[in-house]
């Protein structure tokens, strides 16, 4: 545990109003001064992607009269918001950096698309231990209460013992009742990926043009993944890390006639 | 290697009128029927972005007549332009995806934020094997002619041997002449990471505005990493997974009081 009060970043994908990092942020108040920087509008789906082509607007604004935290709208998306953060608004390295609490899954192969756990990465690569946190519920109405009490417990633990070199946290949690949540797994990430099904229209140009709809497809039957853990009442957490190495590959690719 | 001549899937991140991609598409069409599906704009640094909010645009078009392969240029990132190819243009299942070639290095670091082993990876997790092939070299008129030969032979070697499962390659050649280049190495990612230093400036309006600019720091002195390789005229091979999970960390997050 940090010796003085912590520092805690807060970043988001689904923007710097969205319910979601509205409760992470009454969480992480209770735990720390709060600095957020988050996107003034949605970047779900955003992935790793940075803005090196454009500018980059960074404003400090105030939600709430009195509220203790400070905040920041950026334009860019959520990665640049930790890296603005980090690097030209905060004075000192956080403690923690949590990004959330996102509106939809990111377990599993979502993961890689996520903009909310690409921030947690980010700030992970940094040097800056680092949690990203889903709710299984979609809907901008979704219900965070039930989460409040595992998104400090988590935040907290991670506080008080730090990460390991190279890891942040994945956490989602199932749409549940506080109650009916039967705790924690530490688990790996499930072995799945996307089925896309493009639906084709025609614009009143008459010029075709896509939406794309996907269909998740899970053929990891293990019960140590976190789809396993949130199908049976579980908030997954997934050590995540952004070697990408895949060692074990090594030494076949090396048996290659290169 | 397939029985019938194989088809390969093109994309990029630069863009699909980009020297880069040119090349990579004069290479692919010796080794088999080449269908390209690439981004209608500079996409770098849009790491595994996609298009879930907006329409996605996709028309063939023709690049220079006569020309072997079929050329679809889309409107979204590198991932899109993988998802629509499988699901939508291709009739089957490609048997080698490309991407690339990249204007600038994708070693170390660089993979997570890059367009272009994004695709790469896209392609991974639909089952197909696949390369990002990188140039150290950022200028829109780097000499691609050296990397001919090591992209040739590294694709073959992937049609002919497949990979595993779960693994994609990762490959960055240095700006050297092709002489001088030694050859391949298999090699692990670099431990390293971004400084970023943020150039503030005022707009016509009075407002502040940033743009992004970094400064890439290597602190890992292994011999057996990307930049090793790179920096001593090899061109390095690194099996990348999209497995995130830090199996090693389990145990110790296991630990915690939660």
């Amino acid at each position: 545990m940090p010796q003085k009060r912590p520092l805690i970043l807060v970043t988001n994908d689904d923007g710097i109003n969205a319910p979601g990092i509205r409760t992470l942020i009454k969480i992480m108040n209770t735990l720390g001064d709060v600095c957020v920087v988050a996107p003034d509008s949605p970047q779900s789906g955003m992935g790793h992607a940075i803005t090196i082509n454009d500018t980059l607007y960074c404003n400090k604004i105030t939600v709430a009269k009195g509220s203790p935290q400070i905040e920041f709208s950026c334009s860019g998306t959520p990665v640049d918001c930790v890296k603005i953060a980090v690097n030209e608004i905060l004075k000192r390295k956080p403690d923690l950096c949590v990004s959330g609490i996102n509106h939809g899954s990111n377990s599993s192969i979502n993961v890689i698309y996520s903009g909310t756990m690409s921030a947690a990465v980010e700030a992970g690569t940094q040097g800056i231990p680092s949690i990203g946190f889903s709710l299984l519920d979609y809907s901008l109405e979704a219900d965070f209460d039930p989460t409040i009490k595992y998104v400090k417990t988590i935040a907290f633990q991670c506080l008080k013992n730090g990460l390991p070199k190279g890891v942040v946290l994945n956490v989602n949690i199932p749409k549940l009742t506080e109650n009916e949540i039967k705790g924690f797994k530490v688990c790996r990430q499930a072995n799945a990926h996307w089925e896309e099904k493009f639906d084709k229209r025609t614009n009143p140009l008459g010029q075709d043009y896509y939406w794309l709809t996907g269909e998740f497809v899970n053929e990891d039957k293990g019960e140590d993944t976190d789809e396993w853990a949130l199908h049976n009442g579980y908030v997954s957490v997934v050590p995540t890390q952004f070697d990408l190495t895949a060692h074990h590959a090594i030494k076949e690719i090396n048996s290659w006639d290169i």
